[in-house]
């Protein structure tokens, strides 16, 4: 029997796309071309809009709609399980009206925030202090923060003006952020994203969520500081939900 | 309208298929998401055989006729044009079943081989010695060698002990082959390739093509050596036939 195909709804943007599609080869137990699982990725950027924008209220449009029309495109493939790498289309507002309308469509799209808190939960037994860093749009709508919480653990948040001037200007800031500048990373956004982060640590956290799909970029690893990446946890997420035997060990 | 639908016929191997895709992102025209070209990428590694174990006829059934299913799922998506970021795919006997069987299919297989060779010509212009690395199916078959001269100029090739022992190995060697570790590649499988290149340069390459995926990711620059990627070189080829004005300089 052919192992299902792994979805992947990708284009927010295209780089995060690549991204989860590494993590999930790096994560499946396989040592030739032949034994890595089916994966259909599309890239369909030009069709959906902005998320913070639409979450602030700058455009009207609500993505999730043309989220859920890749999502059908994809189960015309033959997927039935897919995920979206990016934090902001996990806005509750974006999230459903993506599944609504898809209620009639054979597919299941893993949740990238509520996976993220299962695989601390599993990889991280004992760790309550969660700190959740991101971007502005996700940090306001608190996204992790409530996730964290309704699990029973503690979310350690950076102040709004962290939040702010020195995550999502690391993120976006349009000479040395980033996005405009991500191989290599700028020395100046690594050093935002680890002040972050240790600011996160000062305050009591025993982990850090990097909820964005570029603050990885910036800080792949930290010798003394655990740092959580979302889209490890789904990459693991779809391997577990349609191929758990290739699943590798964590 | 909407732009054409770029098509990767990826898994072969799946980092390959990434990779492909990074450098369509890398060489388009975009400052955000919304302004990249669609893309869809299909990794279905578990359907194609190996294509160096069928030239070696180690194998029977042509991967070609898997690689032309692919191809006719990415037509159903609406997609035009594709290329195959896999050189001992593009060798006759597999190229041709696959083109001979998508014959009442409308999408076009760009040449990654050929494709390099254009490129070649359009970017380095007045280099006429080009050094040819790839793994030893490629180098048997001569692909590269071929269409160099077929483009009027003058191949360099390592020798078959420096092609089996040197290249191939620092790709495909169980315990330090950058197959096996690829994130980072070993010094010992850097070395190798940095060697091989020196060797091209010492008989008279003028440029060295990696035609091999995986050789870039040991060396993807030296400071006094021309490398060209044949994976950028097909990524551009991509724009080029779909979304031409999206292609950025060279």
């Amino acid at each position: 029997m052919e192992p299902p195909t792994i979805g992947i709804i990708g284009g927010m943007g295209p780089q995060a796309g690549l991204d989860l599609a590494a993590k999930v080869i790096a994560e499946t137990n396989a040592a030739r071309d032949q034994e890595h699982l089916p994966m259909a990725l599309l890239s369909y950027s030009h069709k959906i809009g902005d998320r913070s924008a639409y979450v602030f209220g700058e455009i009207t449009k609500n993505p999730g709609f043309a989220i859920a029309s890749v999502a059908r495109t994809l189960a015309g493939l033959g997927v039935r399980v897919a995920g979206i790498p990016c934090n902001s289309a996990h806005a509750p507002e974006i999230f459903n009206a993506l599944t609504s309308s898809l209620k009639d469509v054979n597919i299941r799209i893993l949740h990238l925030i509520q996976e993220t808190i299962r695989y601390t939960q599993e990889a991280l037994p004992g760790i309550t202090q969660i700190g959740c860093l991101s971007t502005l749009s996700v940090h306001r709508l608190g996204l992790y923060q409530s996730a964290v919480e309704r699990a029973g653990l503690t979310p350690i948040m950076p102040s709004n003006e962290i939040a702010e001037h020195v995550v999502h200007r690391a993120i976006f800031d349009p000479t040395f952020g980033i996005k405009a500048k991500s191989a290599p990373v700028t020395p100046q956004a690594r050093e935002m994203v680890l002040s972050a982060v240790r600011t996160c640590c000062d305050l009591g956290a025993e982990a850090v969520i990097l909820g964005c799909t570029e603050l990885p970029l910036a800080v792949p690893h930290m010798p003394d500081v655990t740092l959580i990446d979302p889209a490890r946890a789904l990459a693991r997420a779809l391997i577990r939900e349609s191929s758990p035997q290739k699943l590798a060990p964590l």
